[in-house]
């Protein structure tokens, strides 16, 4: 099976979590835009989205499905998205697409977070996939000695990429993380630093991971 | 005496721990002010400034001294800012002028942080003045949920103001902060805070109280 196919699977799979009436966090990324096209048939049947990047803005008004503002909304039933590694656990490092300090925001306001993969993202200790920071960009060089001295791991500025919220990532690299509650909150300490690509203070509730038949963890 | 001649005599005191050929950090407020005025009388000593906000940057270039960025400094020798609250450990409620991210960021940055001060400002426990929070635009409603649930105060967003990173305030009303350090942790856990105007994990290391004479603490 192709991974794309084992995506799509997933995303299928999913839609059993969306009730009627529902207003549904939408992540970002491949998988998600995947989830978003079986949202896309169902449109009639939900109150509406909230949307953590304008890539995932687009496709869903594309499938004339309401984008509403998640100061409006209050805590929302349901979140679904992806991820670019999943340990045990459940919990994840996301961020390769930049979008990470939004979908925080969003998983951490939803009740269930669901995270569709596929198989080749599960692992069994999170670290191999780079780690991805958001920082103020006055706060580069700072945040990046700081990560060094703290985690041991290397710093490499995405040079070129701004996030949605006008900073920079840094991806780190060569990290082997055991603990990660502890590292998300001690990274999360460092002045300039927006957010942090770990989610495991808030994990993932459900992982479906994508292929025939879809498998629920 | 005038409040502005405590100010003012406290920021001519600051000057006594400028080094020939520093490149010195420079906060924000109205005691800031005054200190930079004092540092243009010994430009020619210094190797340049730092500085943490617009305001603060055209006054620097107006007494002609060379604003560099932070990321090419390295770390600095010498902080020099005022705060909205000081507590009897240096620990400071800043944010009150909405500088406070980038405030931290040089404060991180510095060996040495030299908090300026009327005697107006000194209070046994930090909290009286509202503590300014920092956060992206989207996470508004929720991190003001957040913080009433974690601190029991009433977070109020400072209606129409945005910061130098395009974020929104909120300031929280109705605290008596008898751990600083750990609130400050706390709260910067919360998805969607930038950061938070406590300086309780990095305090001033001296702090000038205006006065005839200036109080060194």
């Amino acid at each position: 099976m192709s991974q794309n196919e084992a995506k799509r699977l997933a995303a299928e799979k999913a839609i059993e979590y969306v009730e009627d009436g529902m207003i549904v966090g939408v992540g970002t990324g491949s998988t998600v835009a995947f989830f978003i096209d079986a949202l896309g048939r169902i449109r009639h049947r939900i109150a509406g989205a909230v949307s953590s990047s304008e890539q995932s803005t687009e496709r869903l008004r594309a499938h004339g499905i309401e984008v509403m503002e998640l100061n409006n909304t209050g805590e929302l039933a349901l979140y679904v998205d992806g991820a670019d590694e999943c340990d045990p656990h459940k919990r994840l490092i996301k961020g390769g697409g930049a979008a990470l300090t939004r979908e925080k925001i969003i998983a951490e306001a939803s009740r269930q977070f669901i995270c569709l993969i596929d198989p080749s993202k599960q692992v069994p200790v999170l670290g191999r996939f780079p780690l991805p920071v958001e920082v103020i960009p006055m706060a580069r060089s700072l945040a990046a000695r700081r990560i060094l001295a703290l985690t041991g791991g290397q710093p490499v500025w995405r040079d070129g990429v701004v996030t949605d919220n006008g900073n920079v990532i840094l991806d780190v690299h060569g990290l082997s993380i055991t603990d990660p509650v502890t590292l998300e909150n001690e990274l999360n300490q460092i002045p300039g630093v927006v957010s942090v690509g770990l989610f495991a203070r808030r994990p993932a509730d459900v992982v479906i991971v994508g292929g025939e038949p879809p498998r629920v963890l």
